[in-house]
């Protein structure tokens, strides 16, 4: 036990307390006042962040002693630390959220009836709503869908410790996320789902300017809330990759928001970028306070609860924003990594339990792990590995006769490994981050300034 | 692992599947036909109890491996079996009635709109909605609070495993519900809520017809979400009684939703009623199948999960429902259990980590369980405890000088065997069932015919 010390510093009691009662202060503001509702979501994530830093530290013991513990192996002392951490911020988070719901909702309400409860009466104010008087809040006929935002959340963090407890194989693992995603799917069918979509300039000869996809896109979306939590899941390995990883989506997502919001008021994005900040904004403050006892060397794991939790967060996000075409241009590296991983994922390639970098006690540094051939490839599977070798893809090691023995294992950072050599284990987190926001910064480029190419207006044109 | 044979037998997979396989029938029946959705709810409660069923029975080698095991002391062979079984039960419900959501809302919205999502068109079958032909839908405008409901149930199955994993003490395991139901009293408040009650008769000279209640109602919506699921999972610890007594208690809710639903059409009530039965017949079917593998002797316990779940669907179901007195009325033993503990809750009487009835291994039958008195009770505490040994509230065991040096333990099942005497395990259970159901009875019977004293018109009156 002494090797988690669960008490938090002087210090850190303090700045906590000083930050959650600032935001306090800010929240109580902000309800009685005219109300922002992004200034109270900033100030919550504030709370976010202080509340999930303390639960994880005063629940250290407790997970460990529940069993919810795993050790390092990526260190030369591999000492058990706690594990399914990302449950305590899915549970802040989940809080938070909710408590959260009357700031965007129930000001309208109160404006744009006669008072009492009367939904009948006509909004008299409505075109102050429209003129940006209400900036920043929904009607309340959004509430329903609100809540089938954190319905899903709620389900995939049940589900993902259902796995952190029960090691569930790889082959139902994948599907968890979609069985989480049915409340989404389900109030989306209710609540006057739209289901076509915008063609693209070049086909619309054949397709139309609205493509009626109707059962399609719910299959589309399912595939979507599939992906965003598995390929996050799938990208980690080392010290802080999966929580940082997500942080960075997450930032630039919230960019991009930003890049909505200095939009001319009213434009019809605004509320779904709007959706989007109340829900990234806590998501970031309780990353970070589980960064700051994850990230090299770890204090705590974040378990399958927390890849699964960040990725639906983001699936939810850019479904019911409508923006999952941005959202996957922000996947790039975490579709490369699924795409590089399939071979090893379908059995194509022997898949060892651990494909994560191998620790070299030695020099204390990362190096590419490796999958041992026990039997040769077969022929056509050789030649596909000697030429992914070839092409700096992979890193395949033969015998004396040709015959490949073994060959490194299909992450992405494997290969980061194989075409940058060994390096200590932050060092490989922080490459991989800066590489996923450039990456995601070209995206973002790409996609505000030649989507004109493809459709006849931008979403931000006015 | 030979202790729980997880295998369903010949006859339980054939049985399950035709159960499974008709209500599919029935389900796809009723949502491509005109639709009833109280035959739909009945189907889904059908699936819910197969899914459940199979579900305990296979997972529960998974939940022993998991740590999620523990000992029943109450027979002669204490052998393991999984815990925590409620956490299945809570999950299929959950599952079934977040995909049940369609049957009562949609084609409410395609009948009433023009089709296409078109919310702003003038609802113009709303007539045929008020006659009757739309029985048994519900407005759309009421899918926030269905799924406030949802959110609240799946808050307290996280919270409850929570619970059962880490083992929390009880001063704060008790204010677990009060955090589930956060989402509910937060749409509740956003959702143009409903604040003030109907003052009694008698008191009119003095409150008035309505007495608005404001924040008081929220603290009284907070006490029912608390009360509830703690009083269920204190009156325990003897198998079968947490899941029966729900049971018991959700028979007696659906018999006084059919009474409403009986009243002729259209009834103000009948919605609650409704909105009841949906959440509590799925209810009915998975608790069922819990029970055949809870009864005694016990093949799975049951958990805190189990006990914070049932009591938090009877709280929503009676808080949204508006009939929360009457939920009361049937929870009349749990309310003297709660009240009869709570010398030893509040410490008044020393309490031991166990209060339930001692197994008795010569004989194989329960008896009263006792509280040693290390140090002899204070002089007004001796003398309640003497008075009610006089009572026939509790029995006290004196040495020569006339100084207790045990009673028993203040539950109802103790008390029950103080009075009738030591029984086997499913006998005790039996009984307590059997007084529940009467008590209830007595209280609905009450209810109905004696209520016109204290309010002026029934619900059910027209």
């Amino acid at each position: 036990m002494a090797s988690s010390p669960s008490a938090l510093s002087l210090t850190e009691t303090s700045s906590l307390l000083a930050l959650s009662l600032a935001c306090f202060a800010i929240i109580t503001n902000t309800f009685h006042g005219d109300g922002a509702p992004l200034v109270a979501s900033l100030a919550f994530s504030g709370i976010a962040f202080a509340g999930s830093y303390s639960m994880i530290r005063w629940l250290g013991p407790a997970f460990m002693k529940a069993g919810l513990k795993g050790k390092d192996l990526s260190k030369v002392h591999k000492k058990e630390i706690p594990e399914t951490m990302g449950a305590v911020c899915a549970v802040v988070y989940l809080l938070v959220i909710t408590i959260f719901i009357p700031f965007p909702f129930y000001k309208d309400i109160v404006a744009a009836t006669s008072g009492g409860g009367n939904r009948d009466v006509v909004m008299e104010t409505i075109e102050h709503v429209q003129t940006g008087r209400f900036l920043h809040r929904f009607p309340h006929s959004k509430l329903a869908s609100y809540l089938s935002a954190i319905l899903t959340i709620q389900s995939i963090s049940i589900l993902g410790i259902g796995d952190d407890l029960f090691d569930i194989r790889w082959r139902h693992k994948f599907f968890i996320p979609g069985i989480a995603s049915i409340p989404l799917l389900i109030v989306y069918f209710v609540d006057f789902g739209v289901t076509h979509i915008v063609v693209p300039i070049p086909l619309r000869p054949y397709l139309g300017d609205l493509l009626q996809l109707g059962f399609l896109y719910y299959v589309y979306m399912f595939a979507i809330a599939i992906f965003c939590p598995n390929s996050i899941n799938i990208l980690a390995g080392i010290n802080g990759i999966e929580v940082s990883q997500s942080l960075v989506i997450a930032f630039l997502l919230v960019v991009n928001d930003c890049y909505y919001l200095l939009a001319p008021y009213p434009h019809p994005a605004t509320d779904s970028h709007l959706f989007s900040l109340y829900m990234l904004l806590p998501f970031i403050g309780v990353s970070l306070a589980l960064l700051v006892h994850n990230w090299y060397p770890s204090k705590v794991f974040v378990g399958d609860t927390y890849c699964y939790f960040a990725g639906m967060v983001f699936a939810v996000v850019g479904i019911l924003g409508h923006f999952s075409k941005t959202l996957l241009l922000l996947f790039i590296p975490q579709i490369f990594n699924f795409v590089y991983s399939a071979p090893q994922l379908f059995r194509l390639v022997p898949c060892p339990r651990h494909r994560m970098p191998r620790f070299n006690a030695r020099t204390a540094l990362m190096e590419s792990s490796v999958t041992e051939w026990q039997h040769p490839p077969k022929k056509p599977i050789a030649m596909l590995l000697k030429l992914l070798h070839r092409l700096h893809l992979l890193r395949v090691t033969e015998n004396e006769e040709g015959t490949i023995i073994e060959s490194s294992n299909f992450t992405m950072l494997n290969l980061w490994l194989v075409w940058f050599g060994p390096k200590r284990e932050d060092r490989l987190a922080i490459e991989i981050l800066v590489m996923q926001v450039l990456v995601g910064l070209a995206g973002l480029f790409i996609r505000h300034n030649f989507a004109l190419l493809l459709f006849e207006s931008d979403n931000v044109g006015v």
